[in-house]
């Protein structure tokens, strides 16, 4: 008998490739088997390695695509300065026509909120899969000069909850966490109420897995640095006055942010 | 008989504030004079400064707003570290229904070419007396922070052409100039070939002014070296392969012009 084939590596379709702080931004789409979907990724590479590049994931915020980061956070200069490539997935399933999925702009399309839905109307909607496990599959697959198992994570908004709530059930996949504006308590806000009742159903018990009691229950932006000390875990806590929920203030920041997740890439 | 009373002020309506860098993003819509029709412009200030700011403003290709430069260029980084101004004025009239002005991207609305059109038709087309006099003035009128008489001037594409024609029109009111790939022969190049008959008729020797003729002869790329080296006109010209027209190729090469600007901006 014949050994079963391995399967084949994720086919990628290239849609575009613009050079960038020496580096190039790259845009794909694949078929995506957790989401029964094509789905959209951008990557930026820096220029030509010595060494295989570390990856920092970045999650996008309620409405974005995985374009927004890319046009508007000027990431992309201290990633090229750090050596790091930047991996932006979108922030949803798309086109799959379940009723009511583009009815409002904070639920739905553009709203994966970075879980496992368990309502069955929303059985795709399985961003949690598709960023933790299946996105990394199809870099390693795909392409030769990244180091997927050296990998941190970041996000903006409920791209920050998701960053958080990944970062802390998958400690062994990625050396760091940092958020911008987190949805900190989403189980006590509307916007994570209305995604959670929906796509886990109304039964508030079920929102929360073992893994996240500490997360749910505390994740105040307030509460959320005493809950570190407590547990041991450091912490840098910055609140910046003035500023907005906008791209604006993550550009700002975004070479601090860059420049901390390097610190233990680089030791990685 | 009372003396005439001061004309007032350029009144201007705040759009928008939104802070980055440690300054901020400002809107503003008025009534232009020069064009007939409300304008937008946007400017970045940086943070409280010590003495007045000086004035970069930048001009936008064909298509652009006064907000995408704002948005994709990330030059608000440079600028606040510099203690420098970033004015965007929009790149053409808006609304006001002249024939045919919404029909392509490349003439009309957004393709204002920063001159002063000749044709009747398009007679509200006055760029060019918007940026070098009238903007100028609003700013004086309503900015005491700035020091609009220490200003440079730089732009993209059809707004390269208009930072280099209006600089070299204007010595005495720019300190310094540049360019991201500006339409640099424009009476020999489809685009310009298109707006300057249309603006300015269709007799090619009312295409230029006695001051024009080194411009629109010898600004190839190509040439434009040597025609600066026998004008005895310093002059940077950079090629970066690779690069393609958008504001990646923008973003990445936009510290450089700043600090370029800022060496005149400080000294004037």
């Amino acid at each position: 008998m014949a050994a079963a084939a391995p399967p084949p590596a994720a086919a990628l379709e290239q849609l575009s490739k613009t050079k960038m702080f020496g580096g190039h931004n790259l845009r794909f789409r694949h078929q995506s088997a957790s989401l029964g979907c094509p789905m959209t990724f951008s990557l930026f590479l820096p220029a030509s390695p010595a060494s295989k590049l570390p990856v920092l994931y970045w999650l996008s915020g309620l409405t974005c695509t995985d374009e927004n980061f890319i046009i508007k956070s000027g990431a992309q200069r201290a990633a090229a300065a750090h050596g790091v490539a930047l991996v932006a997935p979108d922030t949803s399933p798309r086109g799959l026509n379940v009723e009511g999925e583009a009815d409002s702009w904070d639920f739905g399309v553009g709203a994966g909120f970075y879980l496992n839905a368990t309502n069955e109307k929303w059985k795709n909607w399985r961003m949690y899969d598709y960023v933790v496990k299946e996105l990394p599959k199809v870099l390693t697959d795909n392409f030769e000069q990244l180091n997927t198992s050296c990998a941190s994570i970041f996000g903006h908004s409920m791209g920050g909850h998701g960053a958080l709530t990944i970062y802390l059930k998958n400690t062994d996949k990625y050396k760091s966490v940092s958020a911008f504006a987190p949805i900190a308590n989403p189980i006590n806000c509307p916007w994570g109420q209305k995604a959670f009742s929906n796509y886990l159903g109304t039964t508030k018990s079920e929102w929360q897995g073992e893994d996240d009691k500490f997360l749910a229950e505390q994740l105040l932006a307030g509460n959320f640095e005493e809950a570190c000390k407590a547990a041991g875990a450091p912490l840098i806590l910055r609140m910046q006055p003035g500023y907005d929920h906008s791209f604006f203030f993550i550009a700002t920041f975004i070479d601090d942010h860059i420049a901390h997740h390097a610190q233990f890439l680089k030791s990685g």
